[in-house]
């Protein structure tokens, strides 16, 4: 057992000056203390949840490579809204695997083992961590398998659990074609539960056709509105977690909800129906204002939702039952797709960013920090 | 005890041919059955939440007399959302006082009681209801004092109820200086609250400090944004109670609240800060669509709110706590102000209805239909 003392780790700063900097730093490895592993990360994918980090406000389209760094402008007007992290070096990634290289004391028997991790910092060749915050994979499955356990499909699972926590019946997803909303679909398939797939292309509802979808609205077509409050009559969803966040089409889900219970109303109340109307926001694709136009009475509620507060609310039971469950469907409803695996200096190439930033729906890449 | 046959009854009509049509009309009274008591309405306010259904959405400006009724155009865009009150007659008036002036077995004690009501066709001469339905108002006062016991006092107290129900320690409320604003401020001051008062003028501002008002914030002022940031992070106030309901002021309230909480945050954390921050949406004042804009972090909310689910939250014992102390401060915290007293016939008065469709702040007339 040889203990690294040094690896590479990927680094993000908003400066000052109003540029965002990427480079690649050697930094130390913490030696394991009792309890704690060394990881070689072998695989940590890019996650729409770790763009906000990693490139910051900057315009994608201006990344170029000047002194060593890679570096992009930041918008003036934007530039006031990142004092929080000015001018300091940020480690990014959220979740990845890797093979267990080093151990303090009590954790021997990790040694050679591939786990998952979760919590930050993880584009970076080593990692130490405590060995009960490492999950093993599963036998048989690889690092590439056990790269992404946690950030897609605990909000999948977290989009049912809050579903039946909070009384509904039936969901719509928003961006529905993506590598989540088709984990969305296979869990809902295999639960039972009814869900509305809010899709913006044919080729998007075509993937989830093949999944066994039974309800895709396309909001490209000129019969979206009719198209959706009828798949919304139809399953009886009231809840809708939406990915884009920005634009009126959360506001269009609230008065299409609104205008599906109606159907269902025997006579006139002033304030719409009583049926409450929840659309959560998990992702920002598009940056303009939320914006909830009339029509969708008064039952209603928008509001952000995140992975972290789910967790603290179902508690560490809830979150024990539903790791179990990505444990045991890690290839098939929770298996992940890459469009590439690129290394960390892969990941600095102002091309690469390019393709990664767009957030193309389906689109994921992964970095393994070994190569 | 003469028991009255038939009394006027204000009624409010949206035709297909696209007009509002209000009139009086001459209709039976209910004979009062078992436990049952006939009601001479006195005084009966027009509150905000009557306009809705009294004016539907006619263009106030088109008021006119017209073949024994008053009628008023209305815009055909909005015409399609009225559809499940077309070409019906309905009575208007969700709460109102008056005498008890016939009984059925049972309930004989009340007659001669001046009792409060609540449950729509207020604006009626009489009404037969169940005696246990009615509050009698407290000795000394008068059916004017008991007019307004329900609508405004329950939705000042479900405010601060509210606030605790869902853990927040301090509250912000907007069109501050109304008369629910008013008594809000009261019970607040009473119950040392923090209470955040949103106006748009120097004489409402004026209206609450006399009441004891410590922070009262003026949205007309250039220096909007920063007075509210530093009395946000002065009071800890995480939710607010917002009557305008349209344009961007729920979303400056929220992107405020983010600015306070991150004044106390120690280190950035890309999601915004972990305090969850709500606008709850109760009136309309503004029709326009809402719109939160960017810098509310992820942990925020908006939504509507209504007195009739927030009671049945409360249940049953909630609702007497909360009727008991109306009835021990009608006279203080919950004295109503009004503008005007006006008979049935008045309040089907072109210029009459153009002074009470302005809801203007701090304006408010009662209706006394036995006039």
């Amino acid at each position: 057992m040889t203990i690294p003392t040094s690896g590479h780790q990927l680094q993000s700063r908003v400066s000052s000056a109003g540029k965002l900097e990427l480079w690649i730093e050697d930094v130390p490895v913490a030696a394991p203390g009792d309890g704690e592993i060394v990881v070689r990360m072998e695989a940590t994918p890019i996650n729409p949840s770790d763009l906000g980090l990693l490139l910051g406000p900057a315009d994608p389209a201006s990344f170029r490579v000047e002194g060593g760094k890679t570096v992009a402008d930041i918008p003036p007007a934007r530039l006031a809204s990142m004092a929080a992290r000015m001018d300091q070096a940020l480690p990014v990634g959220n979740e990845g695997a890797g093979t267990v290289v080093a151990a303090g004391a009590g954790a021997e028997d990790m040694v050679g083992k591939t786990v998952s991790l979760v919590g930050g910092a993880m584009y970076a060749e080593y990692r130490t961590v405590r060995a009960k915050d490492a999950v093993p994979v599963p036998a048989g499955a690889t690092a590439a398998d056990g790269a992404s356990v946690f950030v897609n499909p605990l909000t999948a699972l977290g989009m049912t659990e809050t579903m039946k926590l909070e009384g509904h019946t039936a969901l719509v997803h928003t961006a529905a074609a993506s590598n989540l909303g088709q984990m969305l679909n296979k869990i809902c398939v295999a639960d039972g539960i009814a869900l509305v797939n809010i899709v913006r292309s044919d080729a998007q509802a075509a993937i989830l056709r093949a999944l066994g979808a039974t309800h895709i609205v396309d909001s490209s077509k000129y019969d979206f509105e009719a198209t959706l409050v009828d798949a919304l009559a139809d399953t009886g969803a009231t809840l809708a977690f939406d990915a884009i966040g920005g634009g009126d089409l959360a506001g269009r889900i609230l008065v299409a909800m609104e205008a599906a219970a109606n159907r269902k109303a025997d006579g006139y109340s002033r304030y719409g129906s009583t049926t409450h109307k929840q659309v959560y926001i998990y992702g920002r694709l598009d940056m303009r204002p939320t914006t909830i136009g009339a029509g969708v009475g008064m039952a209603w509620g928008v509001g952000g939702w995140l992975l972290t507060p789910f967790l603290g609310r179902i508690g560490g039971e809830g979150m024990m039952r539903l790791r179990q469950r990505v444990s045991d469907e890690l290839k098939t409803t929770f298996a992940s797709h890459y469009t590439a695996t690129i290394s960390l200096a892969d990941a600095l190439k102002p091309d690469v960013i390019a393709a990664y930033a767009k957030r193309a729906t389906g689109e994921k890449y992964l970095i393994d920090p070994s190569r």
